[in-house]
């Protein structure tokens, strides 16, 4: 660099030790953040609160976007640096904590342990060094042995089965026994459980299948039945293993499974239903496909590779589920008249009004599925 | 979270606000920072010194790293952002390296080009070093002009306009020029444009939208119309940026868009429609949600984020396309009387059939979906 005038060479010098000077307060401000961080995690483990929360990260990142575009920066690069802090603070919280027991030793009968789901947390409760007994349909004249001594009794059948298997098992458990379910519906099992065991009770709900490798974010909705306090530890126990714990009343919960589940996986029926009878080319479809139509397709085809019975249950599941799927229907049936008048008009005036109730979850629909999408490129 | 005392709640609340002071403070130093490294850059240049220097790189994180140690952070950690700055500022200068031109030099007007997607390929055009003229609705008095010399002319307008566009713009143009459009339609358009120019013709369908930040992996359908060799470098600019092409005839590409887009869209709109009837309480059931709902709701979110014209026009377009959507509100009503009987038999019949239907792409789409899963887990 000797043809550089040597006033320019120490500029550079000098600018370089500014960017060092910067360098050094972006790390000390990253270990205060890092700090502060622990210091909230073991606040709220103090107080058994649920340590993620996917909602307060996504207002931070659209803060710091925002702060990004006024400052002259490009947001997604924060949004990169900042999904690694986040994921750091994940990674330090879960790392200590996966495979222990919240109550190790203690006795756990699976009934419908023999089912997939059931064998699923099986191998979780096994994992963690818990006693696990399983019971399936056969096994009813044993019932008094398998329950002798149990600390928790999850059931594990389908939906329609949930209510007797419930007033079945239950003379059979010890009084001090946790009694919970699995079904994707609260209201009814609930109340059985209440009504047929003095004891705690509580219902949950995994929101994940049995196909799924880590529990780490996966949701499981909990709502309290009886005892709260006798309960929590095998609340606990999910959110050792990764699991972000959601409170919610019975009816709050069943109001919103109605979107969730039952409305969701309708309409991707109808979808299939609708492809499969105009035998659409599936296949040449996908060779004239954007990966965001490739991805949606994926859904459909998921669905249809899944246990028929168990979209059953969650579609029938309610008077409720039934009726706003009905609403669902004459919802879509509107559009006829639009659609017969060729009224774009019509149809954008609608749109912009959905949009607008939308809001900013557009926006970040946007974000998201866009980096799903380069995700999707990267590895097809 | 009735059961957590008041005062946890406010001590959360403060070390929040507490992290939020502090990632402001984050980003502004990294705001700076990039500010600093851009007035290096500028020196750099001034000077013909080189800007990239790897061994600075590895000095600054090393020295990251040693005070990551000393604060008591994962050096690894720090080291991951450093990357991600320090790519940052490689990309920024070689931003504008990026774009060969198959034939460079030569002259692209974009009829529409004031558009979103117009200004998109504009930019694509410019940065692959061909002169871009740009055509709005109040530019026709200057038609003549804007075409002198042309060699390609691509018409980016919306789908109704389309047809008088290319009859409007046909005369003005030199007979050598390439006459394509980008309408997600082919049958008419193509037609247009053979009846209006006697040169090459080529109908072009890009299958992404302008917020598509690369071409990679992304498909452009190309319907040949007239002279393919002389329309071939066009593709294979398109090629270049990375796309997929895809070679149709006019009749199948716009029998499949009736499905890939008409049917998609307006399912997808039909969804959010009910969503906001209802008022569906989004914030909450996306807390109540699994990576796939997530997913699913961000498709659905994506498409209200985006424009009602463009999305009414797609729908629209055709006869063809609202008589099949017709189809479609008649196949989903069908399931009404199931839905009455709360007939779960039916339910699975007619699921396993789609199933059958469906065949092994139901097990590729677990696949690729569980995969994504996988990654929405990663990041949110």
């Amino acid at each position: 660099m000797s043809d550089v005038p040597h006033g320019c060479q120490e500029k550079l010098a000098a600018m370089r030790l500014e960017i060092d000077a910067l360098d050094r307060q972006i790390v000390d401000l990253l270990a205060r953040r890092q700090h502060q961080v622990e210091d909230v995690v073991a606040l709220k483990k103090a107080h058994n609160l649920p340590v993620y929360h996917p909602a307060r990260e996504e207002d931070l990142i659209s803060a710091r976007r925002d702060q990004a575009k006024a400052a002259g920066l490009c947001p997604d690069y924060i949004e990169e640096i900042y999904r690694i802090i986040m994921r750091r603070s994940r990674v330090t919280q879960a790392g200590h904590m996966a495979g222990k027991a919240v109550r190790p030793g203690a006795t756990v009968l699976i009934v419908g342990g023999t089912g997939e789901m059931g064998r699923y947390f099986a191998d979780w409760f096994t994992g963690a060094g818990y006693l696990v007994r399983s019971m399936g349909s056969r096994d009813w004249d044993r019932a008094a042995l398998l329950c002798e001594g149990i600390d928790l009794c999850l059931i594990s059948v389908t939906i329609d089965k949930t209510p007797e298997v419930i007033r079945k098992i239950a003379p059979y458990l010890p009084a001090h026994a946790v009694l919970a379910d699995l079904t994707s519906i609260k209201k009814l099992p609930l109340q059985a459980m209440l009504d047929a065991h003095p004891g705690p009770v509580v219902g949950l709900h995994p929101l994940f299948g049995p196909t799924t490798s880590t529990l780490d974010k996966q949701i499981v909705v909990a709502t309290p039945g009886r005892d709260e306090n006798a309960c929590r530890w095998v609340i606990d126990q999910f959110s050792l293993w990764g699991a972000v714990i959601v409170r919610s009343t019975r009816e709050e919960h069943d109001k919103i499974m109605e979107y969730v589940q039952s409305l969701r996986h309708f309409a991707t029926f109808a979808f299939g239903q609708f492809l499969a009878a105009k035998k659409v080319p599936l296949a040449r479809t996908l060779e004239f496909s954007s990966p965001i139509y490739r991805l949606e397709m994926g859904m459909v085809g998921r669905l249809f590779a899944q246990d028929a019975g168990l979209y059953a249950e969650i579609i029938f599941a309610t008077p409720e589920r039934r009726a706003m799927l009905k609403d669902y229907i004459q919802s879509v049936s509107q559009n006829l008249a639009m659609l017969e008048k060729g009224d774009k008009d019509g149809f954008k005036a609608q749109f912009q009004k959905i949009a607008e109730w939308f809001g900013p979850f557009g926006e970040q629909a946007i974000r998201e599925s866009s980096f799903l999408i380069d995700k999707l490129i990267e590895r097809f």
